[in-house]
C-alpha cells in the first residue's frame, strides 16, 4: 500500500516516519516539504539512514494522487486546502492538524481565526479517536486526528462522562505536556535555555484544543445533550515526550471507579488502567502508543483524581495516525505499533 | 552574631550556607554533620571555596550552645531531641523539620509514626510563615519552617481562605516541584536516569504537607473554626529547583480578586502578585526568596486559578529560614536576601 | 530458543529485555533478580506490561540450566562464579560484565582488585567486539560483551590502528557519556540534582575500560606486537543515554582516511561511516544498535578527529550482547535489531 | 558611576544586569533595544522585578553618551560602528562580541567575513583578560572581552605557554559549553527538543575562538614569536551554564605542574587551582566569576590533562566584563563578582 505524507519536517512527520518504517503492510512513497525539496530525507533526519531512500519532495508536485494514504503532518490550515482534490483521487486522509477535529464551523473559525477552506467536508471527517469512534473510522476517508491533549484528557474522563456519578458541571482537567508538543519551530520560548529547568503554566486563558474536548464529549452517544463544564490548564514540563493529565473531578454518587474503567477500556489494545494505587510515570509511554490511566481517591475524600499518561508524539499523534489508518484500511488495529517504551 | 548549623551537607544546607556567606550581621561558627565530621566544609562542597573556612563538626561535640542562632537542617526527628538543650542555653532556634510545624500532637505522630520527643514544646513553637505570623515570629525562641509545598500552596490561598467568595470546602491545589525537594539521599527513584524527560505525580493518596497547610489555614486569625477541604496533589518535575502551585477554587460570590490578593500581599517583601494575564515560571525566582502570584479566570467561568511560584529551597526553605533569622533578631527582614534570579 | 536473564533490574536488563521482546527467534523463560524475587517483572518496570507475563526468580533457584543462551547483565564478579556450570549445561553465555574481557589475568586482577574465579576460562571466552571477532563469536560458547566506551573508542580508532599513518603511540579518546551508563545504583553522585545541569570529566586518573581497549587492539590480528599508547579521559553528560568519543591522532603518513574507514566498515550492519564534514550526535542513535562514525582533519593541519555515536545501552551493552546472540545461534544478524532512533 | 548597556535582551545582557544590580558603585541608566524599545525591562525580563524601573531605549536616542561605562552585549558588527563617537563623548567601553579581539585585520576579516567598521581602533582597543593584560586594562578606554570559549582555554594554557614543558606545537583543547552560549536567537538547532539529552560536536572545521587564541597567547609577553599549534574542538552539552574545557598537552621535559599553576595563579582572585585529583565541575561555578582548574598525568603517562571550568555567562561574559570594568574605573576588582554558586 502506497503511503504519502505531508510535511516531513516536525516531529510528528519524522515519528510518522519511524513508525511506518516497522510497518510491515505499506510503503512510504512521497514525503514533501516546500523548504527541504530535493533534499534527501535521511540527510535531514540521519536517524533514518539506511532505511529511508526518498528526497523531500515539494507538495505541489509530489505523487501523492497515487497514494492509498495520504497523513498531513502540517500546521492548521493546510489539508483543509488539499484535501478534497486527493479525495476525489482516491486517496483515504488523516490529517494531524486540527482542521477538520469540529463540527461547528462558527467555534473553528473563533479559535481559529480564518475563515475554513472546506466546510463541505465537516461532515464527512470522522474524529479520530478509536476508543470513541472505532466503527466510523473504519469506513471513514477523511480523519481528523485528535490533538495530544484531547486524547489524554477524553480517555480520562470518558467513562466519568459517559455515567453519573461525578459533577460533570466542573471538571478539571490540570494538564503537562513535553516540550515537542509545541511543535518543531524557531521559536524563543522554547529554546533550550528558556524551557529547561523551567516550569510554568501557558494558554491558562482558553487553550484550542479545550472546545475539541467539549464538542468531542458532548456529542457522545448516551451523552448528547448534557451540559460538560471543563477547565483546562496546560503547563510545561522541561522533558521531550509525554503528557500526564491530572483530572479531578467531584464524586456525587458514589461507584467501583476503578472496575468503571477496567470496565469500559477492557477491550482496547492502547488503554492500559492499570492496578489502584499505581501513580503512572511519562516514560512508561515513552516511544509507544499506550494511554495508561490509574484512578486515585485521595484521603477517601469526594474528590476522584485520573491520571493518564500518553506520549504525545505517539498516542498523542502519529501512533493514533496510524491505529486510524490500520483501521481505515483493514490491518490489525495494533500493526506496525508494537514497541515497547525505552528505559531509561 | 554566631550561627550554628546541624546538618550541613542537605540541599538546604548547602543553600543556607549560600545565604548566610552573604548575610552582614552572622558569623558562621559551626556546621555540623556526623558522617562528614572533620572534612573542611569547602572540599565536600567546592563552591564554597574561598568563603568558608570551617570543617564539619561532630554533632555530638560541636559548639552549638555558644550560638546565638541555631538551624536545624536536618531530616524530622533531630531537632525534636536537641531543641530543649539549645534553648536552655539562650540559642534561639529555626527548624528546617516538621517536628514542630503542628500544633495537634495526634495528627502529627500519625503522619509521622514515631511519638515525638518535645510535645511540651508544641505550644512555644511558632509557625515560620511570615506573611501570617511575623509578629509572633519576632517573639519567638523556636520557629518551625514551613514545608515548601505548604509555603507555595498558603501563599495562593490565603486571601482566598481569609475572605467568603470561594467553595472553602472543595478545594484543589495541583502541585509541581523539582527533584532537589526530594532530598540528597541516595535513593534509586531520585537518579537521574530516574527522574529526567519524565513526569509523575506521588503521595496522590495523602502527603504529608497535607495537615500542615490545612491546620495553619484553619487556625488562622478570622478564619478560625471554619472547615476547609483541600485536595492537594504533588507531582515531580524534571528540574532541580522551584514549585508552582496551581490552585483552583469555585467562585460562590463575585470579587476583583486580583485587587484582592494585591492589597493582602502589599506590604509583603517577598510575595509580588504579577499583572492580569501573567503566567509565573518558576526561574523568575530561582535562587531568590520571592514567591510570585498570579490570578486567572480561565473562559471567564466559575473556576478561579490561582498560580504561584517559589524556589523550593530558597522561600520554601533556607531563605525563608534566614528571613525568620531576621525576624527573631532585629534585622531588617530582606538582609541578606536580595539576591536576583539567575537566568537563564 | 529459551533465554535466561541474569541480573534484571539495571538498566542493560531491562533494555535486553526491550530488545528480546522484538525478537522473533527466542523467548525468555527466565529473569533473575534475588532482591526482587517473585515481583512481576511488569511490575517492576509498568513499560514491559502487557508483554512480560514472568516474574523474577531467584537466582539460586532459577531454571538457568535449561536455557539455550544466558545473559549476564550483572556487576563484574557474577559471571566468573556462575559460568562454568551453565557451560557444562549445555547453555551458552553473553557477559555484560568485565569478568571475561581481558586474557591476562595479572592485569584482570589488578583494575578489578579481587582473585578471579574462574582463570580456566580466559582462554576460552572470546572479546565479542563483532566488528573485530565475528567468526571467533559465532563459535563461541562464552562471549564477553565489551564495555561502553570500549565499544566505542575502538570503532573510532579501528582502522588508524589497523594502518600505519598515524602516531599509535600518542591516541587520545576524550569520551563523553550519559548517566545511564554509570548504572541503576543508589548513589548521590547520579542523582538527578547532582548531575543535571553539570559537566564533569571522572576517572582521569585511569578507568577501566582502559586496559580493555589496549588489550583488545594489541591483540589484533596484523596489529600485533604493536605498541599502542592511549590516554582515555571519560566525562559525565547530562543525558541518559549515549557516548561520544572525540578521538585525535597525529598523522605521520598522509592518506584518504575518509576512504579508509568506509572501506573497513563497508560490510558492517551496524557501522555507519557518514558523509565528510558530518558532526554525529548521540541522538540520532537513541534506542538503536548503529554506532555513527565522522572523520574530520580540523584546519588542514596534523591532527585527525575522529568522532563516533553510540548507544551505550544497546550498541554499547545490550544490543550489541543481541548481535553476538544472533551470531552465536545463526540469527541473522541484524535480528531484532532494526529499530530506529526515537527523535526527538 | 553612570552605566549604559547597550543590547539588553540576550542572555550575556540580562545576565550583566544581575550583575550590575549588586554591584554598590554604579547605576544603570541606559538599556538598549531596537526591538524591545518602550517595554519595562522587568516585564520582559520579570526576574528583574523590584529591582529594575528603566524601559529599553531605542538604540538611536538612548542617552548613551551621559554614560561613563557602556557595555556593548551585542552580536559582532554593532560596536564597531558605535564606538568612536562614544569614547570621543567621553565614555569608556567594554565590548562583549569579537569587534576587537584581534590586532590582525586581514584575520579579523577573514573569520568574521565583514570589512571591519573602525580597524583604527584596533591599535588602541585591549584584549580583556585580566590574568594577562590587568595593567594594560586599567588604562583602557576601549576593551575588548574575551570570548567564553577563550577565556578558559588561555587560563588552562596560559602556564602552559609561558613555559617549555610541553609541546606547543600540538595542543589539544576538547571544550565543551551550556548551550546558553550560542546565544538567544530563535534558531532550530538550539531548540530544547533538539538540544536536550544529546550530545554532539560542533565547528569541527574552525571556531572564531580559534585565531583569538592564539593571537592573545603567540602576542604574550615572554611568548613572543613563539609557534603555536593548537587543535580546538567545541562540543554542545545539554545544561544551561558551564565551560568544561579538557586541554591535553605532551610533555617535553618534566616539571611540577601543579606547583607551577598555583604559582602562576597564586594572586588571581577568580583564578582558582584546585588540590591535586580535583575533577572540576561545571557547577561550582556557576553564577560565578570563577574559574578553576585542575591539573592530571593520567596513568602517569607523558600527556598533561588540564581540566578548567567557568560560568560562561560569567567568566566567560558579563562577570569578566564587570572584572575589566572594575579596572579601569578603581574599583576593588571583586566587586560585585562575590556570589557563590547556586548548588544544586
Amino acid at each position: 500500500m502506497k503511503v504519502g505524507v505531508v510535511g516531513g519536517t516536525g516531529y510528528t512527520g519524522v515519528e510518522l516516519l519511524r513508525l511506518l518504517a516497522g510497518h510491515p503492510g505499506v510503503q512510504v512513497t512521497a514525503i514533501t516539504s516546500r523548504a527541504e525539496a530535493g533534499v534527501k530525507v535521511a540527510d535531514y533526519f540521519p536517524s533514518l539512514r539506511r532505511r529511508y531512500d526518498l528526497a523531500f519532495s515539494d507538495p505541489a508536485t509530489a505523487p501523492l494522487k497515487g497514494c492509498d494514504c495520504v497523513f498531513f503532518a502540517t500546521p492548521n490550515g493546510v489539508a483543509m486546502s488539499q484535501a478534497r482534490a486527493l479525495l476525489e483521487s482516491g486517496a483515504k486522509i488523516v490529517d494531524f492538524s486540527a482542521d477538520f477535529r469540529l463540527k461547528d464551523r462558527a467555534t473553528w473559525e473563533k479559535w481559529y481565526k480564518v475563515s475554513h477552506a472546506s466546510p463541505e467536508l465537516f461532515g464527512e471527517a470522522v474524529y479520530g479517536l478509536p476508543e470513541i469512534n472505532r466503527e466510523r473510522i473504519r469506513k471513514a476517508r477523511l480523519v481528523a486526528n485528535p490533538g495530544c491533549y484531547a486524547t489524554a484528557v477524553q480517555l480520562a474522563l470518558l467513562p466519568l462522562v459517559e455515567s453519573e456519578h461525578v459533577d460533570h458541571a466542573h471538571l478539571i482537567a490540570d494538564a503537562k505536556s513535553g516540550v515537542s508538543g509545541a511543535g518543531r519551530k524557531a521559536e524563543i520560548d522554547i529554546l533550550y535555555s528558556e524551557a529547561t529547568d523551567n516550569f510554568k503554566a501557558y494558554a491558562v486563558k482558553g487553550h484550542r484544543h479545550h472546545p475539541e474536548i467539549l464538542e468531542s464529549l458532548t456529542t457522545l452517544e448516551g451523552a448528547s445533550g448534557r451540559k460538560l463544564g471543563l477547565t483546562f490548564v496546560p503547563h510545561l514540563v522541561p522533558m521531550v515526550r509525554g503528557i500526564l493529565a491530572t483530572v479531578y473531578a467531584r464524586i456525587t454518587k458514589d461507584a467501583d471507579f476503578q472496575a468503571m474503567f477496567e470496565k469500559r477500556y477492557s477491550k482496547e489494545p492502547f488503554v492500559d488502567v492499570m492496578p489502584p494505587g499505581t501513580q503512572p510515570e511519562t516514560r512508561w509511554v515513552r516511544g509507544t502508543n499506550q494511554c495508561r490511566i490509574a484512578i486515585h481517591r485521595p484521603m477517601d475524600g469526594d474528590t476522584l483524581v485520573v491520571l493518564a499518561v500518553e506520549d504525545n508524539l505517539v498516542k498523542g499523534a502519529a501512533g493514533q495516525a496510524v491505529q486510524n489508518m490500520n483501521l481505515m484500511f483493514g490491518f490489525p488495529e495494533t500493526q506496525g505499533l508494537e514497541q515497547l517504551a525505552v528505559i531509561p
